[in-house]
């Protein structure tokens, strides 16, 4: 199998395609798509991080088959490797972990673009009430599946799994950009950040030296 | 279980999770909140058509078990009843079935913004170029999965299944606005509007009288 997957700085869907291909225990190959300044920008203003849609990545490529969009690419990896690796086991918690998921694939409009992910970055915006919303709604989902489905472990269902996988670009946001968060959002990111696969990745943002640009340096806090 | 949905007539999100709903074979309640013209105005100036989201439709309660959001509806339901039911069985048609499933999740606003679902109306609108890329976009996929994988039957991937029951407000929208399509196209639409479940939906749409307003008559062409 192969992984084209973007700059691992700014590539938010990416992040999320590439954790499902580490969840699904099988060899892959990293292809990638290296997008330069001017691309980025481009494509920050349509929609403040990179869509999983035509011509974007992620894309997985497993023999004759293609599989483009993270929801995508985890559903098809789930499919080869079984659901518990990805989904919780009982219904209820499984039926909230979907529902999380899917919002955070078609929705926070406001929050991807004000805050677009960029791992190496500490920086500090005005928040309007529409993206201070999207973190409150997220925060909230947060808190209910720490405190109903979360015992087994840190993570939102206990076990690392498909949802941390599609909130570990916002944790990530959450932090450069200073998003104040109550104690139980701290121990949650805390432990997506130190995940031994979150640290490999984030290791891999900071060596990617050539977009340490002007732009960047001149708005880092 | 419970399906809760929006207007038949207008929310194109709830079209496809109650497909899903009859597509499992379960049984089910309907409770609709009906939305006035006012609310649905507001909600079309934000994105277009119903977002599955936080506070909308639809959302399916199983017990203690609460899924909003169409694409984890259908995987939910697909979950208790087996993927065959909603996803083919090789791995080639299922990946692009899961990625055009999931482009249309997170895609295609333009369209979604130009031509909201309306399945009572005939409009004619001018299609901005954005727009058009869409439909070039939607068509180039559907004639892809119709070469590909459709022998079997006239829909997407032979038999009903995930990717029309997305596609369906599609096909409804593309009849709405009078969207010019080449001939594989018109049949695979055609195939979509005359299936029973449609054909059911559609005749409650019609049904739903208050929503004659000024503003819709108004408007058709």
């Amino acid at each position: 199998m192969k992984l084209i997957i973007g700059n691992k700085n700014y590539s938010s869907w990416s992040l999320r395609g590439w954790l499902a291909a580490k969840q699904s225990g099988l060899s892959f190959e990293e292809l990638t798509v290296h997008i330069d300044g001017d691309d980025w920008e481009a494509m920050k203003q349509q929609d403040g991080e990179f869509q999983p849609s035509a011509g974007k990545v992620p894309v997985l490529w497993d023999g004759d088959t293609v599989v483009w969009d993270s929801i995508a690419i985890l559903e098809y990896l789930a499919d080869k490797v079984g659901r518990d690796r990805f989904w919780p086991k009982s219904d209820d918690a499984r039926g909230m972990a979907r529902a999380m998921v899917a919002e955070m694939h078609s929705s926070y409009l406001p929050l991807r673009r004000a805050c677009p992910m960029n791992i190496r970055a500490q920086h500090r915006v005005g928040l309007s009430n529409e993206v201070k919303a999207d973190i409150v709604r997220i925060l909230g989902l947060w808190a209910e599946a720490r405190a109903r489905f979360g015992k087994g472990g840190p993570f939102l269902f206990g076990t690392f799994g498909a949802a941390d996988i599609f909130y570990a670009p916002v944790v990530s946001r959450f932090l450069t950009y200073g998003i104040g968060v109550p104690g139980f959002a701290q121990a949650y990111m805390q432990a997506v950040w130190e995940h031994d696969w979150m640290q490999s990745w984030i290791g891999a943002a900071q060596d990617e030296a050539w977009t340490i640009s002007q732009f960047e340096v001149g708005e880092t806090a």
